[in-house]
């Protein structure tokens, strides 16, 4: 059995976490980290989990945590776990963190987009960034795992076998993004009440979103040079999902007569079938048909496809997937997965929920 | 391995059944009956089943049907299954009837208010109401079970302890009735396109709803007396989701000093715990906190609550489910489970959705 | 020209009366109060309204506004105009206040539901509770209109011509309303959130809103006697419109022959039309149609309906409105125009926008 | 007074402009068209026009009509004005299409994109594309106007400016558009039910939406050269709005010095202004501000903005409008009154409903 705590666990993404694991055969949830409930029942916060969860929530201590669990999971604040993350908790229990901490490597980046100190840099190295279909096996050894971002981890995976296999320029890759609601998190803000959102779809964080260098990171490994993108974020009046639509311009094939042409539908196919064909997680759908988000809703997948513009010589690559399981909870279950050698997709069974 | 089938699998509840059945670990589905559909392939329909199911759809034959399987589940359009029932298919499978067709003993009420003729009769007297909390052990024998109806389920569970006891007055019961939109069914129609829907609240089938006799007659068994309530649904913007107000008067308590006073709090809890306590889908609420259908999405429970309104001696009573789980699919599921010697809730063991 | 003032003109129906006064011909708007915004442009807070106010907000000083203006709605929190109202105020400026503090006569009553002493009980005598269909002639010459709150508009409309004509036993009386989320306000409250709205609907304040109390003062002057009911709140994830379901028991008639029967349908439709006919803003909606949300957003509009049901005795009375036009700022402006000799719709002319 | 007469009333934008002309002082409806409703009183089918309109559904009869009429406007499927339309009509009355039969000059594209044969051609050269912020002048004279699509009226006016004044280079325009799903139409379409729209986004008619060449051709005309684009259209959970989000390679500035820089942030301001600076219906917001649908709602306002991004020397351009007004209908009312030398916004001076 793995022993299990969650700081931040009244959040939405540390409330999805709750319900994953309470379905996950091998694991015990010990800690329900939640500062601001400190002392009352876990199930009168999140009153879905009535007579299923009887403990109460507990304060953010991570030394004490690191005692009586396995993998403590940080649903927290940027900033929070760099602050309290040292070599004797690591020690002790491994770490899943949903935060952004140690998502990127190179300090000045995150101090900038992020606009706070990185109070822990010396973990960087070791942090695996967990993106289990590209970093599988870096992630089975890990004892600090990065979980992704939900945009990038969406992004990242619609458009990472044409950066890899060199069938799109990196130069013209523009990524329009829409979420659901619990992407905003559950503080009262405002911006966030439901007449605020409702009927509405708006841009935000244009040419400044955080998520943007993170992806950019990912993107520049798989295309061996310094990818830089333009990345917009939406908001859409919905509570769970994310769509990407990426666009890129396909690189020219130089054909025997000496003539240029197009990559093909099927040579492009066959470039995501390389990396997905194995994968639990990933469905590249049949030719035609776009990926949307309520087929997704609830589980860990995300899909994928693509469609060849030859009028503009650009390819429309898109994905969805559930913003609060791969896009986090999920895919930080998947990594505990690997780094404890249970089967990948353990507790990550549930078909989609439709409607 | 129980074989199932389904009858009407591209339906909204027909869709539920097979979420379910998947997550079940002794059935199989062996066909997936849809007569829009036939020759398709059933994730074609149904998209969040990409990969996970890879048949296509059937006809609805159900004599051929019974050779291949244990159970048959009828998703069905009202007066199908009365008109296709036989006792050579009873004597092969047993059938759970997610339609109205068995539900309602007296021939008469059901043709009045279906406006249909009944074409099997003579299969009423065995088939069992498969309220499970309340008909447990008729439905463990049962070939056939009547899958009760989702107003009715989650009315009758709302106030039934409560009639059961003699704790309020039958004659003044008044429903109201709240439900999500995958209630009205898939087809399409232009009352129920989103933009007819959304942003809007309305009643519909006032003083004349179908699910009203449905409701009556298992009231009047619980209080021994025939019942009859006001009855009015109601359409909800939103997916899933019934929610139940009864109201009621209560019935004054003798006391010793021969003064009558209204039932306590406790005493009212009392006769809920009483028939629920050991029920595991159906949640009595601690005091003061309202049912809400956001905490029971996905799942087959029932959460019930009350409260006592002294300025005017009456009780309101609530109840909240998901339609398509303890109102439909999940129930059937929990009902086959019965009928099997399955665990009964193998296979309804996920927690909530939220948000 | 007409100078208006508005103090809590940044809540929601603050902004729809700054909506509806820029329509109004004879309306000058001098003044928009907010306290959390002070010297922000009012279009800032209100993007709608860019380029079409260039003023800011300004304070909630009522003496100072009272020198510049000729009405001054007030659409502030519960005390804030009983502390703030005095004798010099009133007689400089008309005040329209959608607060609740003057629309209940009895001090305790009020002191008691709302929890809070009243400040100037000295008002309440000559205050008119804003209701135009019922009050006309008391809101012309007034000084200080109480303009109703949301659920007692409709509530009240609903049934007041039945207990008016004697038709319904005032003691059945149960009303069951559902309300959008604009009703709860602007403040930034989690319970309020997009995710936490959206998906789902509740009952609140059972037994216990503080509409109860006003709904039964007006409705015990319809019926000359005390009435007392129950009425139970929903919450639905809608932006506007609230939708009320009142149940009440029929008064049998006597016959000639000495037999008791129920009021006809044309019996009841008359008593409608008897106090309706010539109202500008009820609709009577033709037999056997139901009053929807989405039919009168945006409008000053009151669809009303009912629906006998013999089996029971009782009749479903309905009615469906715009909770922050008819419900708030549309009738705030219906009650000005009054007071100051407008024509009673003036401003008010737009049709329900759909969908 | 101008009598209009509408084909295809019945539709989303056929209501919306009888909510307009309702508004208008000028206008007097004389013809309610909807084949599918004939002889139902219009209000039966829109119940918020009950009481406001007594007429009932008429024919589509456009010869009868033309002489009753001043101006027809047809709200109709494409194809059939372009197969009713004759010179003895249009020398009758002047005619508004809201169809895309007359918005494109070249009938090959319009035969390959639509999939019919254009069956009216001689009409082509006359026809007026009604986009009234840029040809103005010609839509004064007009006999027959094409009333631009939702999706090209909100591109064009969010890029124009800047391809106008060669500010960015068109060959990498690409344009991703969402919409409320009453740009679908009222059609009883299982893909349109409220289940299957709400809590999902998705793509559609990627790389093949039929408002493609519609875009193009008047992106064309600005930049002076032709202009091929990506434009992907996104359906969202909502009933009205359209938000714009084009990306475009600025063009670099030689400076005195020799190098090339960016344009600035006031440089691009001041080309928006230039253009839209005197238009009552664009607002360019303030810098920094995204447009967003709910601000724009009920109304004809497009609202528009950019952000430039150095890191990819891109700039962002965003533009936000009511796809049933500025879209549709309002369009439409615009273009009439420049047509009758009426006030350009007679009628559309309403300002937008939030929330």
């Amino acid at each position: 059995m793995i022993r299990a705590g969650i700081i931040g666990a009244t959040g939405y993404a540390g409330g999805e976490l709750v319900r994953l694991l309470l379905g996950h055969k091998d694991v015990e949830i010990k800690w329900y980290g939640s500062r601001s409930y400190i002392d009352q029942a876990y199930a009168s916060v999140y009153q879905n989990m009535f007579r299923l969860v009887e403990d109460v929530c507990r304060d953010d201590d991570l030394a004490a945590l690191a005692d009586q669990v396995d993998v403590i999971f940080t649903a927290t604040p940027q900033g929070f776990l760099a602050s309290a993350l040292n070599e004797d908790i690591l020690s002790r229990a491994k770490v899943v963190d949903l935060s952004a901490d140690f998502r990127i490597k190179d300090v000045a980046v995150y101090e900038k987009w992020y606009g706070i100190e990185h109070k822990s840099p010396q973990f960087l190295p070791e942090a695996v960034y967990g993106l289990c279909e590209i970093n599988r096996e870096a992630v089975k050894g890990a004892r600090l795992v990065a979980n992704p971002g939900c945009y990038p981890t969406c992004s990242v995976l619609s458009v990472y076998p044409l950066l890899k296999e060199g069938l799109i320029d990196p130069d013209t890759l523009i990524i329009d993004a829409k979420s659901g609601t619990s992407g905003a998190g559950r503080g009262a803000k405002t911006a966030n009440l439901f007449c605020e959102v409702n009927e509405n779809i708006k841009a935000y964080g244009v040419a400044g979103h955080r998520h943007t260098p993170e992806i950019e990171e990912q993107l520049s490994y798989a295309a061996l040079m310094p990818v830089r993108i333009s990345f917009t974020p939406h908001l859409v009046p919905m509570n769970r999902g994310i769509l990407v639509t990426a666009y890129a311009s396909l690189k020219e094939v130089r054909c025997p007569d000496g003539r240029d042409r197009l990559p093909s539908e099927e040579e492009v196919r066959a470039a995501y079938r390389k990396y997905y064909e194995k994968e639990r997680f990933v469905r590249l759908l049949p030719p035609g048909v776009c990926p949307e988000t309520r087929w997704v809703e609830g589980s860990n997948f995300v899909d994928v496809n693509f469609k060849i513009d030859p009028r503009t010589k650009r390819i429309i690559m898109m994905g969805a997937m559930d913003n609060l399981v791969k896009g986090a909870a999920g895919q930080a279950v998947q990594n505990m997965n690997l780094m404890f050698g249970e089967a990948e997709d353990e507790g990550l069974r549930m078909p989609p929920l439709f409607p």
